[in-house]
């Protein structure tokens, strides 16, 4: 029989919409080998649903859980400025880390916290369940068998993450500078936003358009439209707004063997026969097209993913297994995001990688200049988070 | 019975690949009332099509032709630049006159060629035959009746205008500064850039990303990513390329109201029950959006649109009939053309209206510093228009 340790005792911190989302999950069994064993909030409030439960030990500050000896690991759930802090705090003790995307709010946050992970042996994971989604995990099996070719071109228009006021209303960080150093780029879609430097790789030069307080009363973006070059020549357009209805959330894949498109978690795959490149040159023919397959490819949409990376997170740490989502590539969809506002804010293409201080200094001064006062309005019930994910 | 005019005599004007390809319809009695008179080009090969056909007249200067006394109206098929000086002449002389896309190669040019139309007795039209497509017919109703709601965002992706080397090896003309004055947009989407401004209204701003040559052995762009502000706030993207198979076409608008998508010519309508907007600031829920009726409408895809022209044009001049394609309006999907062009070159946003000036002196200079040769091929057969069209 093996010695090894049998289970993760895992401290949520941040117990407000997704953290108590993720306790509910672990509470209801739904994580083989993972216990709640502490939590932690600097709002007293949010405590209180796990006033029933002695067995889990509430804390009102991480750093007195992460000195505890309580737990093994911890989740990080709160606004995303303190994913840094919080997150090198617990490196630095030694415990094994899962933070909530984005993992940083800019890049050189994303730097140290990543540079606090030196120990080889300690686990540190970023939640971007939407990476085991079966739609995606296909596309990224075909892109890496090469059945799509070379990169051509990709389009994701993300523009359905309709938020109303009242979501903005709900919390005073929400949707400031200072309190999540963005909008819908660093709060609704760092998933698309990680999904497509997964898929793609990053680009070398980022040209966007942000609209900031657009459709609702915040001073950050709400709407973007942005453009990329990438190394090999592609061309890209990411697309999102919080500000549309109904919207549309759909990727166009194209390489020089074919056309990928998912368009709600469904997967079409159109296959030259010939590679695009070569027919071209080949042809005699003026106004000819490669012979194509029409393939569809049958994926269930996925249930549960954030189940998937936490039972990812607590295999790592118990058996070695390899991480579904390294945090490390966490800064990818940070720098993205970042990239897009600066260029948007000096009315300039960037080029990536982008200069993290820069740009640190740039979004330090907007929080400095901020008279933006938001007015706040606690919702009626309580937050069913559920229903946000896309 | 009436005493008016009962045919149209037309000239055709250019009998390269579009031009013997009206004429073929219309000796096909495939346009009431109208007759084809005569035929004119440069280059005699073209006209030896007609040499068992003495009723048609045949001629290898336009100015001779205009003069001739043998037709009432002509048909402007030529390369694009010379739409103007003929369309000029025509207009002088007092002819009706229909010309192919683009109307001219650059703004200032529109505006001489439209100026020459001084006559309202005169019919002056533009071959825009993606108009009378049934499913776009049916998106400007939806969108002039107010079912749409104001413009909110727009987006079309057409890029299944691939074309073979061997395509723009087949005139030294093609997809020159000199010959075309740019490329996909001056050549193949002219269309989608008419049907844009057409269904949207003319942007503001306008910042684009043309590649010139960047997957053919041409000078001019072949692949075009253009980002748009429009005056009541909305955004657009238009992308195109010859450089991709299997392309897509994909037309997405959408407003407060709900969203229009066109791809392959079926329309699809997702109607919101409360505008967008309204239901944002009213409802008290955090992540909920408004309810839909997902409509679907259906649209035959038509056939024989540029004989809807051709009598759309004859009945105009016969009849009075109203035109669908005014040429006036061409000088927008050309503004839109130079404007992209213009913010690439410059590497900057434009403003719309655009300092056509400036346009015309930046592509003299193209012209003039080109050093480009074009390896002509001609292609072994003649060339079947039928397959170019989208």
């Amino acid at each position: 029989m093996s010695t090894r340790k049998q289970t993760v005792r895992l401290g949520i911190i941040g117990v407000g919409g997704m953290g108590s989302h993720h306790a509910r999950s672990i509470l209801q069994n739904n994580i083989p080998r993972c216990t709640l064993a502490a939590v932690c909030d600097i709002n007293p409030e949010r405590l209180r649903q796990f006033d029933a439960m002695p067995e889990i030990q509430q804390f009102d500050d991480s750093r007195t859980l992460i000195r505890s000896g309580a737990v093994d690991a911890v989740l990080i759930a709160t606004p995303h400025y303190a994913h840094t802090t919080i997150g090198i705090d617990a490196l630095n003790l030694g415990l094994h880390v899962l933070v909530e995307k984005p993992i940083s709010v800019h890049k050189a946050d994303c730097e140290k916290l990543i540079a606090a992970h030196s120990s080889k042996k300690q686990v540190f994971c970023a939640m971007f369940n939407q990476r085991t989604q079966p739609c995606y995990q296909k596309v990224k099996q075909l892109i890496e068998s090469g059945e799509l070719g070379t990169l051509v071109r990709v389009n994701w228009i993300i523009t359905d993450w309709f938020r109303s006021e009242a979501y903005y209303a709900q919390g005073g960080w929400r949707a400031t500078w200072g309190g999540e150093g963005g909008g819908v780029l660093l709060n609704q879609s760092p998933h698309q936003l990680d999904l497509l430097q997964w898929l793609c790789g990053m680009p070398t030069k980022v040209r966007a358009f942000c609209h900031l307080g657009k459709y609702h009363d915040i001073e950050v973006e709400d709407e973007v439209t942005a453009y990329f070059e990438y190394p090999g020549g592609a061309t890209g357009v990411f697309i999102t707004s919080t500000g549309e209805a109904p919207g549309t959330n759909r990727l166009e894949i194209c390489g020089d063997r074919g056309k990928i498109v998912i368009e709600r978690y469904q997967l079409s795959f159109i296959r030259n026969e010939v590679p695009a490149s070569e027919f071209g040159r080949a042809t005699k023919e003026l106004f000819a097209t490669p012979q194509v397959w029409n393939i569809d490819i049958p994926v269930q949409r996925g249930a549960g993913e954030h189940n998937k990376i936490l039972t990812n997170f607590t295999d790592a740490i118990l058996d070695g297994t390899p991480l579904l989502a390294p945090a490390e590539e966490g800064i990818h969809s940070v720098e993205l995001a970042n990239a897009m506002l600066y260029s948007s804010l000096t009315g300039k293409p960037v080029e990536v990688p982008i200069d993290g201080a820069a740009f640190a200094r740039m979004l330090k001064k907007l929080i400095k200049e901020s008279t933006f006062k938001k007015k706040v309005k606690k919702p009626a019930r309580n937050v069913d988070m559920t229903t946000s994910f896309r």
